[in-house]
């Protein structure tokens, strides 16, 4: 596992940044003002050089959606009882879950992976079934997972982008569910990015200050118990994340191996970017990160990162929300690529001298 | 003329804020912790108050592109030749504009209207000619209109959003290409929100320092030569407005009038859009501002408004571009409101209590 682990890490490569230069050629030949599409050229340019084309093809997208309970529940951290991650897989194959009516809205295919629920499911064509285990450790505890469950998340989720790449996908999106899983997720920020927990501990789903400054000790107290083994940051998502998070990280390096962009949703979707971004710093260029979580601390890590994310819409709800809506406004920068006119071809004057 | 524009102010009814507890029950009813799609549920709402339902439509959907000539452009403020209004409604005409692109993306329908072009056009399944003069007089030397031409553009732009309604479009949106719009856009913003006028005059299609000096002196002179004409909203739009201005004017009036939302594009769709509030402030119920602007001045407008724009891309082109992206989030809000299962029907747990 560790060997297919270091070939997966090997096989992901820099992006081509000599491209810029025709691509900005191309975006400023445009029939509209240079710069005024402002980040929809970003967008357009960002695409263009993680594909590795100046006319670069979106058609097929597909959001992944990565299910996985966590011990650290039982501490009491969620407003909500950890039954409601496979009740949330129902609504979801049942068409009915936010996910399902931003994914049809997108265009896009959706399908729930079911990396770690404490729950047995029959087959569905909408899901896929790569359990690890029924949910992590309690990591207030010990570690949530061992490195080799761990790296089996990962490898799975990686070989979910490759073969999605191989069914002629063109962008992936990420998402996920999981009670209790802003917890393992505000651990891994404080300890990759150096933040101090309290400040980017928020509310989740909805709790209380009482539970808040609960959840606050929960996650100090799971970084000092398991501070042993906190060495690298796959020791670090093994201690302290969780399965859906180990396999939203595998989805983005096995795309940053085939060159497909992945379109990373919000608080718990990122904290699996930063792992990947860790563990391979080049994937960076890959990733679009699509809107600005409502859930306090997000801002101070996308600051961290340097990001800024495409949509500011106050939403806190995961499932790949945030990215199946960010998928349309990346769709439309390619869009403005390929299929705007030219001032040469459209007879359209330029600047006044 | 005076008349019929009475009967359209009149005809402007309040919206029905009583539907407020409906809605919302609604919306919290839905599976996900309550709020958690933040301003998606906002702009639900405000659909929902606008057209008078808990479970609304949102099946057709327009661009109006509203073109017109600016006498002022003779000043020199504008960084593209005059001859670009008409260039680019050709350009629109042959699909290759942004707003082709980004209308097709929405599937939304585009209209190009006419309003006052310098230019004389053959029919075109996408033209709509409602072409009241060739172009405004210099603004910098008199009013850009008279109170006549001004009403015979404001009923126009009216008459094609009633128009709209009985084809069964949902929702429009507003755009415009006019060459120099800028420049009576912000006289519009200083006189009717009293903002100082050097605070918020921007660079437009991109004009140096030195360029934008002269544009704030030719805006200062403008309001400063029609100062004896500005006592009410319709003589400012008249003496500092411009034909597609007045155009996007009546649009909103119309759409008000007959209970149908509509998506406001950028700097100077907004400029028409606080016309109309002036003229009726009724009509804010039914407006969803599409985006901040980059261009310098937008930000204090919408601050001066209470509105919080629903993208913030940097956006500075116009032609409708940020409404007709704003339409996809507008279109994302209503179908959670209408697609989305509700926690009885998907035997979801509640919050713990």
């Amino acid at each position: 596992m560790t060997d297919r682990f270091q070939q997966l890490l090997a096989s992901i490569k820099p992006v081509d940044m000599s491209l810029t230069g025709a691509v900005q050629a191309h975006l400023d030949d445009l029939t509209k003002p240079q710069g005024s599409l402002g980040r929809l050229e970003e967008i357009a340019m960002k695409y263009c050089i993680a594909t590795g084309t100046t006319r670069p093809s979106l058609c097929k997208k597909k959001v992944f959606c990565f299910a996985g309970d966590h011990g650290v529940a039982a501490e009491g951290v969620s407003a909500y009882p950890a039954e409601v991650t496979p009740q949330m897989v129902y609504n979801m194959l049942g068409g009915g879950a936010a996910i399902d009516v931003l994914s049809r809205h997108a265009g896009a295919d959706l399908e729930v992976v079911d990396m770690g629920v404490n729950h047995d499911f029959a087959e569905h064509p909408m899901l896929r079934r790569c359990k690890v285990k029924h949910g992590s450790a309690n990591m207030a505890h010990g570690p949530a997972m061992s490195l080799d469950e761990t790296l089996q998340a990962i490898m799975a989720g990686a070989e979910l982008a490759i073969e999605a790449r191989e069914q002629g996908y063109d962008l992936l999106a990420t998402g996920e569910m999981g009670i209790a899983n802003t917890t393992p997720a505000t651990a891994l920020y404080s300890v990759l990015l150096d933040l101090p927990v309290e400040a980017i501990t928020g509310r989740g789903t909805g709790i209380d200050d009482e539970r808040l400054r609960h959840k606050i000790a929960v996650i100090e107290k799971s970084i000092e118990v398991n501070r042993a083994s906190l060495a690298t940051p796959l020791e670090v998502l093994a201690a302290l994340g969780g399965f859906e998070i180990a396999g939203i990280c595998g989805l983005i390096l096995g795309a940053a191996s085939v060159g497909m962009p992945v379109v990373v949703d919000g608080f718990i979707s990122s904290s699996a970017a930063v792992c990947a971004i860790k563990l391979s710093c080049k994937v960076s260029d890959y990733l679009f990160f699509s809107h600005l979580s409502n859930e306090q601390g997000h801002r101070a890590v996308m600051q961290k990162l340097g990001a800024r994310p495409i949509l500011d819409l106050d939403l806190r709800l995961g499932e790949g929300t945030g990215a199946a809506m960010a998928m349309q406004v990346i769709e439309a920068s390619v869009k403005i690529c390929n299929e705007m006119a030219t001032f040469s071809s459209a007879g359209v004057s330029g600047k006044n001298d």
